[in-house]
């Protein structure tokens, strides 16, 4: 069985990543991050899930004290109420310096350390466009990156970043995830990370749309 | 001002970096890794170092606890007493996977938040060509990935990556520094960590081949 690396945050494009990691028969590893969220509850949604899905997680604790984005600031203003047209115009506030650039790398740390040749991210380029870590240029770039400057790479055993997501909307990556049962009652999705979703948010906005275009309840709201 | 992001280890080499992007006119903000390194006692040398040269720095601790490297492992040998020409031939054990791709990261992801356009690291490819990620096409393609994957590069304020002494000698290292003053007797490059320099793993002697080549006496040594 070939090792993969999971990227998992507990939304549900990681949940789903998941699944279809697991689906293609490959035996993953997740990776968790605690990088100082706003939306930290999504930690424990990526552990449920990582559980569920029977394989072992490693959790990683990374000091982004950094804070310029509304994800890391708690006093910072969040993006409300947008309509998705509206998500696509502009990198967001809610972009992270370097973000996906730091969990690849991270990644691909522990892929190489226990010879695993993929390391599966969530990332949607449809969806939500602002973010320039989530474009099939940058994960090409990435890819070129991860040849030359490992080991694995120089010995012709190059590990890969798999992009499953990248240009599926948010109804057909739910409805692929509900049909390898990704038990999407466990994700979160609300930056804000409060007790119930805001249902304001991008984020939250983006998961209401995906289930409706999927035609099912959202088994989280549902679970309340 | 300009800021940039100085990749500090305690070495010799990012300590003369550090003192070169000085010399250029930056304002420099260091940064120190804690990634469970068997000779942490380079990070005492790096905040030395940092503080000596004026500037802050920011200290981050990665729990890169997958052990498959000579430098993260006590209990794996150690390269020992080799000739710098043999050092040159395939990768060695004291590699740490992917460990410039991380820390590159997480130097971009504060440069992003500071507003620092330059990342300054202290590569060699000359001396010790063994390591992938410190080749001139490794750093060319990570230039790349910044300006695709950042908000600053999209924005066509891409960040990019300095490597001053990429195709210096240690010899040639040594003389720019002590032209600027860099404090050699502070730094510490002995991967094995002890109360002295081994001088028998790779680092210690390509820094005693450095310091002759210099026609200096390593203050280090004199110091004890």
């Amino acid at each position: 069985m070939e090792r993969a690396v999971i990227l998992l945050s507990g939304g549900l494009d990681s949940a789903t990543t998941l699944y279809i990691a697991r689906d293609k028969g490959y035996d993953c590893r997740c990776l968790i991050f605690d990088y100082n969220q706003r939306h930290k509850r999504e930690i424990e949604s990526a552990k449920k899930i990582a559980r569920l899905s029977g394989f072992a997680y490693k959790e990683m604790k990374i000091s982004m004290s950094w804070g310029t984005s509304a994800l890391l600031d708690r006093h910072a203003g969040m993006p409300q109420g947008r309509a998705t047209a509206e998500m696509k115009k502009g990198i967001p506030s809610t972009y992270v310096p370097a973000r996906n650039t730091i969990f690849i790398s991270l990644a691909a740390g522990m892929a190489e350390a226990i010879g695993a040749r993929r390391i599966f991210i969530g990332a949607n380029a449809l969806d939500y466009s602002g973010y320039p870590d989530c474009r099939s240029i940058y994960f090409r770039t990435f890819n070129k990156l991860l040849k030359v400057g490992t080991a694995a790479g120089v010995r012709g055993k190059s590990i890969r970043i798999e992009t499953p997501l990248l240009k599926m909307t948010k109804g057909q990556i739910i409805r692929t995830g509900l049909s390898m049962g990704v038990p999407y009652e466990y994700t979160w999705s609300c930056y804000k990370g409060g007790k119930m979703p805001c249902m304001q948010c991008d984020s939250c906005l983006l998961r209401k749309k995906g289930f409706r275009e999927a035609g099912v309840e959202d088994p989280l709201l549902e679970r309340k």
